[in-house]
């Protein structure tokens, strides 16, 4: 056949009102780029079957491998299965497996079936099953003649990743259309602004293979080191120098790779050095113990915490001193270690990690500003310090408090590169 | 002129590549639509002359605005202004107010001019300055025939957007083609599947103004009720009748509206009857916490809690039997009674809310699989009850974290709809 070409066709009538984000588009285009495999528009539609099928028309004259997302639900406006199969004048044709794990899985919920779920069953005649290991949606992979393929995929990111994964790329590497790999892997930073990031790297950005690029994402500095080869060996091979020379230049302020996150380091240092950890929450009301508890298996480190959101409960279960909060203040350095000592020796763990401060919009003074948070670290020899940080308040709350808790987890991650440093 | 019609074409490689997520699509996909302007298609393509002009003769066939973003920079690869003149056939003039305030702009910040930044000078004979207000690319205003607008935009959203609020909105007023303004309103479920919700309303799907329109995120099923009209207040008029159609039909089941939240909803409740909450928290690990003081002002009824993540502080800070924890487990029924009655008298609140349950992926067994979840809840009257759930677990730990803390809320959140039903 032609040299492969694929096209993205996303579906839904809530793309075009732009009540969701198309992440989808975003995944589809990273994962088809590091395939090798071109990919030249994109196009975005609603739910109209008549509007679907002009799309599908356009994307056939100058594409031959078609991937949609959406329109695969069990609502009236799910309409993509239906209308690609009558573009191709194909029968649809009721999938007895589908039917028979719809079933399966709502019986497995305890949740009631409709009328609606049987047109999920439907597939057009010659169609593959795409599975869905995740959702009751699978989609198809369909070859309606020699010189077209097309994948449909629901829109649901967290069910179209791992179809992709699991069925859509060893289908494409059966069909022998994924040559040349890119590889990639990004190193992660805190603490350390892009520009700043970048000053140290420059050097590295005229790189043809590996190439080197930056990138900011929620304020946390990344640098992406890819390579294209005919091998994952190979491409690991042209990256390893590469990131020796990146860490070299950059130290402590580089704290993982790709899907590492502060919490999972924070964890095996914790765990190499057989120690445990407790948190006292204020302003961040449990957003800390999330962020160590996103790491399945952390309950081998992490004990647990007090969310002490009133000055009773900083009080009452971390013993903080009732003169030091009307004094100082609940969002102080001294109520801040006062917390972290509290959790401490209530919940016995090695290290205690404290957080107050002032998320807003409201609750900010002159003296005290939207933004002033106090971390407050415990170390197991019992000695206590206080870190204050001023953020600024324009990313608002949600943010304030996330940057919180990563801090609080960067400053105990930075301690124990120290140690290892001494110890070393 | 005919009926408006607008379609937005996304010009950048970067885009095919993955490399930035779309958010331009999205922000202009809501602005069109709160402006009542119809808007069928996006498409996006790279930057590529021919390919660019393929996209302008499919658009400029089914559209008669048309929006473009990216493309406009200095560099060789920014080649969406000459790529437009190009397809008309218009000769590209040097506008000298664009080229002084490039000049201004680069002087301010003492950067070096280049020759590439003359080009962003050009626009085609007969276009409009669509002035920046914050960058060096302006983007135009042009009619190259009668029934033909285009706008263009840079790809940089912060640029992107007061340029569409400063000039293309009053432009697009100006021309007498904002008439209508859409209107919409969400109803938000919890507990209720999308397609059981949508049995329960599908007569409402063939109405016309305002239209009912089903759609899931998250596993959290929503309504959306959109009407058209030339008011607000009109608009609103039209959908208030079916909100209260949905309601009757939907009843306990919808939580809230738009920009409610579970939490938010709580919280109100909460503040109505005056009454205060905290929380003990074993799988979710500080989520229920977090999702509670998301909410600004939560401090007004939400008096922290306990992350239990091990067996020690369920014993040590919320009195749960160690004999009960052995004999039946963490992840039981007693437990989650235990520790909701434990937190409440800890923290001396009205309500407290438990959390036990097994997030996976690790830590299932066939007795107790990754997914079950017992949710405490002890009552002013130091009534307890717990609720016992069975989520699957394919979509994985983070999801069932979620749904857990969510379903929490919900709970407590049908406790106050019942004392409201018996109290009325």
């Amino acid at each position: 056949m032609q040299r492969l070409n694929a096209e993205v066709i996303c579906i839904g009538t809530e793309l075009l009102l732009g009540e969701i984000l198309n992440s989808n588009a975003q995944y589809l285009a990273q994962q088809l780029a590091s395939l090798g495999i071109p990919h030249f528009y994109q196009t975005v539609v609603g739910d109209n079957p008549e509007r679907i099928q002009k799309a599908l028309a356009i994307a056939t004259g100058r594409a031959n491998l078609i991937i949609t997302t959406g329109g695969l639900g069990p609502t009236p406006d799910d309409l993509t299965t239906e209308t690609i199969a009558d573009f191709f004048d194909a029968p649809l044709v009721e999938r007895s497996e589908i039917w028979e794990r719809i079933c399966e899985m709502y019986a497995q919920v305890g949740r009631q079936i409709t009328a609606n779920n049987r047109k999920q069953a439907l597939l057009p005649q010659g169609a593959e099953v795409l599975p869905n290991p995740i959702g009751s949606a699978p989609g198809m992979i369909w070859q309606p003649h020699r010189d077209l393929t097309i994948l449909t995929f629901p829109g649901v990111p967290s069910e179209l990743y791992p179809m992709w994964q699991q069925t859509a790329i060893p289908f494409l590497q059966s069909q022998g259309w994924v040559k040349e790999t890119f590889h990639s892997k990004v190193l992660l930073y805190w603490g350390i602004p892009e520009s700043a990031l970048a000053e140290r790297v420059h050097h590295l950005f005229e790189s043809k293979n590996p190439t080197v690029a930056p990138y900011a994402n929620y304020g946390q500095a990344r640098l992406r080191i890819t390579a294209r080869a005919t091998t994952q060996a190979e491409a690991e091979a042209l990256i390893a120098p590469v990131e020796a020379e990146i860490r070299q230049l950059t130290g402590a302020d580089c704290y993982g790779v790709d899907e590492d996150t502060l919490a999972s380091v924070v964890g095996k240092y914790l765990q190499k050095h057989n120690q445990t950890l407790a948190v006292a929450e204020s302003c961040t009301g449990g957003g800390l113990g999330q962020m160590l508890t996103d790491v399945s298996g952390s309950s081998a480190y992490f004990l647990g915490g007090v969310i002490s959101y009133s000055n009773d409960v900083k009080a009452n279960l971390l013993n903080v001193s009732r003169a030091d909060l009307a004094k100082y203040g609940a969002v102080s350095a001294i109520v801040a270690e006062q917390m972290a000592l509290g959790v401490q020796s209530q919940i016995q763990s090695d290290w205690g990690i404290s957080i107050t401060g002032i998320a807003g919009p409201n609750g900010g003074s002159d003296e005290k500003p939207v933004g002033l948070v106090y971390i407050g670290i415990a170390a197991p020899d019992r000695s206590v310090v206080a870190i204050e940080h001023r953020f600024s308040p324009s990313r608002g709350r949600n943010w304030l408090r996330n940057v919180s808790a990563c801090s609080a987890l960067d400053h105990l991650r930075r301690r124990f590169v120290m140690i290892g440093k001494v110890t070393a």
